[in-house]
């Protein structure tokens, strides 16, 4: 128990009840009691959102791509060990910034809790790279007794480099090194067991408290797209890991570039760029169309696209929303989420998005 | 009958018949066959949605917010004469750029149609300003037969100032004068008729068409909201112009400012301030939050609200657009339609919209 003291519900503002084994006097609120559109319902502590003070935290500066993308993996996959009917999201607040800026350091003499591994003097590609980019803490608590907050699971992300950048001397130009899709995974695994290790040791961590290990790709810094998870392995106690359980994530941008020669997306590549070739026939003036296009178990299973033209007048952008919203079934099977932003001149005019099995929606950005 | 030939439905792309009667050899399609969410249907022309050449003529460049704002308030009065159901929405097709620039242009020996007052020499309050900044024509189209679109219907918008900008010099400072709203509405009726005049003059133009003059008062160029529709009148046949109807329209921005004493809007103002304090008090990295006011005949009826963060994890975002959901019903009437835009450090994150009397949605605009 971390989080005790008076409760309070949102609608009524009123303390529910009071913990009689308060040891930190906080008031606690829930938001989202409804669980609306399938998320987690989060913690108002001490009438604040309760963020984590080790948010963001990586190696170097990620792509907003991989960021996003990794917390959005991590919070998908957690759903389907803590349900966001019982559980409440937390930030992580048992992994500080100190500590993990310790883990993802390398390890040296003074650090012997890093876990990339030593600096062994080298420039080029026979240097150690930093395999770990990325450690995201994630806490489920449950409300017991109507009254306070219990970490009841933890979700822990490593999100793992395939390219590590570095400078020969400081300031100097960027060079990259690629790491291989198997030395991704074994130290990213090693990394892992030590994670686990390390928090079952942790006094305040329950005993056996349910923890799920997710291991992410990142994507190339210049990708637009995020990379996906590649495993996870849920520990309901005890130091060690068993079988990892792969994930088949992948985040692919259309239209694939020429020198993309992956078999996954090729048909759902020839629509986008079908649909994408008629609507520009219609409307010239498109300066770009691209898309997000998220697959699990090489299913196609959501889409983002974005379309960016030089339109300025409402009724011309009105039109045009439109007619996406009446092209796109014709080239996007009707099961995929697919969200469409269209922009003039970079600026958000409109939203045409669709959930699953529905239709299409516009939502309009116009100013009064 | 202006656009004729092989008219082409959408889903079908297949021509549905060949008007006997074509002048032009061109193909027309509808777009928006089922007037989704209420809008007009549009028309494709040969392959290419029909733009205005004289769209966005302007006397000088006008904010954002006043243009787009014209197009919006032109759109919405004209639903009320030439239903969405019925009609067929065009873009300006009669009045060319060269003879709305003329029009816009000053009165002189070498410019007869001008429509704004001519130059009198003077560089002080003492001079003729320009009243007309801007002119706008819809035309509304009636499909006859299933084979061609006929005109029916026009809506001409004359955007006038209340604030000129001029200098007395080429590129020296800018200086402002301003138009009581008296002399606008006095300029707007002179300039409105002569308009109508040479409309119905014009031999393109049927005899009896339905013709909607709006009149627009341009909102100043710093406004955070665009200006506002004041009178329209409806001329069914003949060159003058009867008894306007007034347009009490309004838009307005919240927080009001000090220095704001009109009395419109004082509750909706101290609701909006509430909202805010108490979403800023739970999530105290707000950065401001904004809202456009759309008033009819006193009554709100619709607002937008821009509220920007310097979040950025996903989490948080989750939780904040959630918890406006769940604050905002408790300040804001369920009558009235309301978009919210959640922007962390400028960029868009979330949209929480609602029609009227209905619940809050939210769109996550995150990537993959």
């Amino acid at each position: 128990m971390v989080i005790v003291g008076a409760l309070y519900f949102f609608n009524s503002r009123q303390p529910v009840s009071t913990s009689s084994s308060s040891s930190s006097p906080s008031s606690v609120q829930v938001i989202n009691q409804n669980n609306q559109q399938g998320e987690y319902r989060s913690v108002i502590s001490n009438g604040n959102y309760l963020t984590s003070s080790a948010r963001g935290m990586t190696v170097t500066t990620e792509s907003n791509f991989n960021a996003q993308s990794f917390e959005l993996s991590l919070n998908e996959l957690s759903k389907r060990f803590f349900s966001t009917r019982r559980y409440i999201f937390q930030e992580g607040q048992y992994l500080s910034s100190d500590l993990l800026s310790s883990w993802l350091d390398r390890y040296s003499n003074s650090n012997r809790s890093g876990l990339n591994p030593p600096d062994n003097g080298r420039t080029d590609d026979s240097r150690n790279p930093y395999y770990l980019q990325s450690i995201e803490e994630n806490d489920f608590m449950n409300q017991v007794n109507g009254s306070k907050l219990n970490l009841e699971g933890m979700t822990i992300g490593l999100a793992m480099n395939r390219i590590d950048h570095y400078t020969r001397t400081p300031g100097g130009p960027e060079y990259t090194q690629n790491i291989s899709r198997a030395e991704m995974v074994a130290q990213g695994r090693t990394a892992a067991a030590k994670v686990l290790r390390r928090l079952r040791a942790m006094n305040q961590i329950p005993k056996n408290l349910p923890i799920l290990i997710v291991m992410y790709e990142n994507a190339p810094e210049d990708s637009l797209a995020g990379g996906a998870p590649y495993a996870y392995y849920l520990s309901k106690s005890g130091n060690t890991i068993g079988n990892w359980t792969n994930v088949n994530f992948q985040n692919i941008v259309f239209p694939k570039s020429d020198t993309d020669r992956s078999p996954i997306g090729t048909q759902d590549n020839t629509n986008f760029v079908n649909f994408k070739n008629e609507i520009q026939n219609f409307f010239p003036n498109i300066s770009y169309a691209t898309a997000q296009a998220h697959y699990e178990n090489g299913s196609l299973n959501g889409l983002n696209i974005n379309i960016n033209t030089s339109f300025y007048s409402v009724s011309e952008i009105k039109a045009f929303a439109t007619y996406i919203s009446e092209t796109a079934p014709k080239y996007f099977n009707n099961s995929i989420p697919i969200r469409i932003s269209l922009s003039a001149s970079n600026q958000l005019m409109a939203v045409i998005t669709k959930d699953a099995n529905s239709s299409y929606r516009i939502i309009y950005l116009y100013s009064y």
